[in-house]
């Protein structure tokens, strides 16, 4: 944001150093501010280009800038007059922007960069990963890697980005305590904590909290903390953020404020809540308000900032992440959940965190299966060593692990209480069998299996893995995030693209209804179905997540998922899920065939008969509105279409809702 | 069937010749009647094994039976006791019935063996076919193929497999004309015509022919004609058959006789019936009784006798043969559809029957799809040619090709006259545009694509193809021949195995319910689906076929399939067709998108509420009583479990079948 008189002092040492060794040309720009007050956003590549051209010389200067507007109508022409108008719009003030800087005779920064990671970081962290984060990964000899190609968890939160220009900030005052913007958010960059008011004691001058108003945790303090160099900006918290100032609606609890004044501080902040210890969880309801005080093992991917799949696993791993096994289909989930050199899955104090893999576009879901079979095969044994081995264990022990019920979080720390106990027992005895048996102790506890990825792996690529996979009536929940099209690889048409939107291979508007991948799954009656939108019922998303992990057979999960490739700024991805459901463009349910044994309706609608038309909500994102300028004609056809589809679909979901079998 | 003394006198010359030449030893059974006699039906395996045991000296002979009843008791033990004392009978009788035959000291027979193939058979199957069938394949030059792959169709006419014992006579008076013994036949090789009365002329001394009853063809005479060569025995047209003599229900117009006594005079008979001329097509009903006077291009093929796939590939290619193109997936139809050096497809008089493929297991779906593909661009060309070309051709005969309805065979009939038409007016014009018109003109009439396989293919191997295929929303038709269990390669268990049967890989029962594939793609909305069982309904087969190919969309036919794999006599086919209705076990029904604009209920059932249960059907199938036999008490659980899966599919069917959408 520096001009060209104070931008020299803010450049650390080194960078002065390089500039002058080199004698380089040096000129700023803030293109930030020039793609804004253009109306693009934080779109910055237009101001970019044209300062590229402006000074490279590659060509001459007025026949490059002539060239740059030619590829803007060419590019942004089928998104309307009003894009390319902005675009020209950056294009001129950059060229008014853009300053030369007359370098000093030497250096003068009483400061250098920042180490790439903590010195706190772990020795892999620094040892690896840095040098990968560095740019140096080539450096690094082949001794430094695992021989199993295994990768540490819990290493994203060494990766300080900063890459947001704003964060939110929190005004306590007007905080009503719902939680709702750690729910939402992508990076798990926002967070809730309670805890014992005594524990401020040594807190950061500007670390904010407030007495916590539920029964729950009574008498203790509640703080919603950022992280300020991890979060992203895209403003999704302060969106769904009800804390208002009724005499000023604009003041809120979450606003956005200028990341760099505040990263200093907020960091201190940060680091302070984090050492914190957790609420117990086995007092805590998981109601939305409530998982968001279950630490999340899921953070700071490299997700877009307001991706809309995240917050799903981010939730799945605060409910059940200390036993979970992933396994993830190619896509976005596979990129950021293990973007090299770090991985956002993490660990808990206890050291337990989701253990993921990735293994093929096409054999995910039967990947998935294996773990599942090889845990159900692990655990047989176990079990069977125990009773074999009851008398040296302790036959109440020995009952008592065997008997486990493992439902609640109560339940599953009484079971790794027993399993430490077991362990203890039998220490130092070196027989084969109890070799064999403490190898195996940790799957005395029940695991949670997840199979996780996109529609293009769903409904398509790995379709015919999943149908398979779900038909085997093994307890497995697969998870699909459906951004209606093949994010990763630039836009693709899937099965799950909806009439009517504009996608590669569709480019001139999908002609095909959206593939009923829920109908489909409802069909075999020992499935747990559900679809769901957060952004338009956190809670029935929460409810979801509980019934598919707690049923004992396939579970599979729809979560409808704002991405860029829908058109829109994702910082009112609450607002477009809401206007989904209410459409009836994406109508959330629950199907529990645990239902069917006691004669109740198995199929659950958990939203009302829609209220808005498709038209309402094409209207706003820019997949499907790209059709009605390049091709009014046709858009309009569709948009008849793809009403009668959701016409269609919801009389069927609603007939099929009718439905119960008798109690048998 | 002829004794040691008879014997010598009913062998060829040759053979004759090569037993002097060995001086051979000459032992003669007649395991037919032992294994029949044994209560084994044709099955003869446990016959012969015994026979060479007793004459090959590889073990000492008492030993030898010993171990063969071992071995009978492991293998045949778990489908019960009954069927290991049969064995043990045909062991103990074959040791009696089999005799040495002394050698005279010359060759005495005047007859010698017939050809492989007749002498008015074609140069390929003469030069090609019946080398490989004399066994003498490994003879043939690289040249003899074609360069491109391709295999001549209608050749499987020209292999005389003579396997049948008995075969069906047909007693005219008895006759009530209705057609279902050519309907069910599995080779197309008992058969219906209706012919002028003075073709009679010059008909062999045995032919039969009666007064046609029906109006249609008002006038004219009635035969029903065997293949005497080609009839496998399996009894089915018999057991179709409900022209009874009231006085004696014994007695009814088909029965099976002796073969071999029949062999010469009925091959004549059939001779000349082929050589009748076909009636009409544009003047056949295609009711179950017209489509039998349909040419079947598709017989003789190498199924399994009693096979229950095949009538529905017969029906097919009766109704739209003559313009099919089909893919079909690896499994028995792609085995018996292209059993190498013969092929059961075949040509009407004007040369034209299906073009048959297959390709993959896993890719049949989407093989199928690029024909679709391919005829559709095709065709685009061929028609924007005949309009740039509209003056040379005469804008008269162009706009009624362009114009054309092609629905009714007699549509069919006119516009293959306009493309003749249209070859001969541009004959001799060689522009390059008219020699790719020419090339291309066929495509104007249009074609009926299929894509053929089992439940291995459709519901497990090819599912996410087949889904893909049915999704694209192409003019494809899906059929699939469900024998509920891997056929071809042993007996599997697939998706289509229902509970509680046997299965490889599901060896203690099968305890997850069917996959409903009917039900999952209904969901799509805009799919012809419909499930059929010719046994049961043979109309409503008939429907589904007409209005599966009238679709001007995707089609999926799902066809239950009598098998050798389900354990049972399968000349009773059609008994248990009717009974897996009745129970429940395969509803029949047909979902037509084209109701739906009508405000119509797409789904009709057609059939009644179930009246018998799970248990009457699964007591006369061996794949179920197998478990009843081995594991009393996990047949019994999969029975209730079985039950209960009947009553759910039935009341989500019924429910379905409430369903509609307005009038839109």
């Amino acid at each position: 944001p520096f001009g060209p008189d104070e931008v020299w002092d803010h450049l650390p040492r080194e960078t002065q150093t390089a500039l002058l060794e080199k004698q380089a040309k040096f000129y700023v720009i803030n293109a930030v501010k020039v793609a804004r007050d253009a109306g693009m956003g934080g779109r910055i590549n237009t101001v970019m280009q044209t300062c590229f051209f402006a000074i490279s010389g590659v060509l001459e200067r007025d026949e490059a800038i002539g060239k740059i507007k030619e590829a803007i109508e060419k590019t942004y022409g089928k998104k309307g007059k009003k894009v390319v108008n902005m675009n020209f719009a950056a294009v001129d003030s950059s060229l008014a922007n853009m300053h030369e800087v007359t370098l000093p005779e030497t250096a003068t920064s009483t400061h250098t960069r920042p180490a790439t990671v903590a010195d706190e970081a772990p020795d892999f962290v620094k040892q690896v990963s840095a040098m990968m984060l560095a740019g140096k990964g080539n450096m690094l000899p082949v001794s430094a890697f695992t021989p199993d190609g295994t990768w540490p968890t819990a290493t994203a939160r060494w990766e300080k980005r900063n890459i947001a220009l704003k964060i939110p900030v929190w005004t306590e005052e007007l905080c009503i305590q719902c939680n709702k913007c750690a729910f939402v958010c992508p990076h798990a960059a926002i967070r809730a904590k309670v805890f014992e008011p005594a524990l401020l004691d040594g807190a950061p001058e500007t670390f904010k909290s407030m007495d916590y108003k539920g029964k729950d945790f009574e008498g203790t303090k509640y703080t919603i903390q950022v992280a300020p160099e991890d979060c992203t900006g895209c403003n999704l918290c302060v969106e769904v953020c009800p804390g208002k100032d009724r005499q000023d609606p604009e003041r809120k609890a979450l606003l956005l404020h200028d990341q760099m004044p505040l990263r200093e501080t907020e960091r201190a902040n940060w680091d302070f809540f984090l050492d914190l210890p957790n609420p117990d969880r086995t007092k805590i309801k998981t109601n939305v308000k409530g998982t968001q005080f279950l630490e999340p093992l899921f953070e700071f991917s490299g997700a877009c900032p307001g991706c809309g799949e995240t917050p799903y696993i981010k939730l799945m791993t605060q409910l059940f992440g200390d036993r979970v096994l992933m396994s993830n289909a190619t896509g976005c989930s596979s990129i950021y959940g293990g973007n090299l050199p770090t991985t956002p899955y993490t660990q808990n104090s206890d050291g337990r965190g989701p253990a993921w893999s990735n293994s093929l576009f096409e054999d995910n879901a039967e990947f998935g299966l294996g773990f599942r079979l090889a845990i159900d095969k692990l655990t047989e044994e176990a079990r069977q060593l125990v009773g074999q081995m009851k008398d040296s264990i302790g036959s109440e022990l020995a009952a008592d692990i065997l008997g486990a019920a493992m439902d609640t979080d109560e339940e599953f720390a009484a079971q790794r209480a027993r399993v430490t106990a077991l362990k203890a027992k039998l220490k130092g005895n070196d027989a084969p069998q109890v070799t064999r048996l403490l190898e195996l102790a940790d799957y005395l506890v029940n695991k949670s299996v997840w199979i996780v990825g996109g529609d293009g792996w769903a409904y398509d690529i790995g379709y015919g893995g999943l149908d398979h996979v779900l038909a085997s009536n093994r307890n497995v929940n697969a998870l699909v995030l459906d951004t209606e099209v093949y994010s990763n690889t630039g836009g693709q048409a899937s099965k799950a693209t909806p009439i009517g939107a504009v996608a590669k291979f569709a480019t001139g508007g999908k002609a095909i209804g959206k593939k009923d991948l829920g109908l489909i799954s409802m069909s075999y009656g020992n499935i747990y179905v559900a679809q769901v939108a957060f952004g338009a019922k956190d809670q029935q998303t929460v409810n979801a997540f509980k019934e598919a992990e707690s049923y004992d057979g396939p579970s599979l999960i729809i979560a409808y998922s704002p991405c860029i490739e829908h058109g829109y700024d994702l910082g009112f991805g609450s607002d477009h899920q809401d206007l989904a459901v209410a459409s009836g463009y994406w109508p959330i349910y629950r199907y529990d065939p645990r239902r069917i044994s006691t004669g109740e309706k198995p199929l659950k609608l958990d939203c009302k008969a829609p209220t808005k038309t498709f038209a309402d909500y094409a209207a706003i994102e820019n997949r499907f509105r790209m059709l009605t300028k390049s091709d009014p004609e046709t858009a309009a056809k569709l948009a008849i279409i793809g009403q009668e589809f959701i016409d269609r679909r919801w009389a069927t979901l609603s007939h099929m809702a009718g439905l119960s079998y008798g109690n048998e």
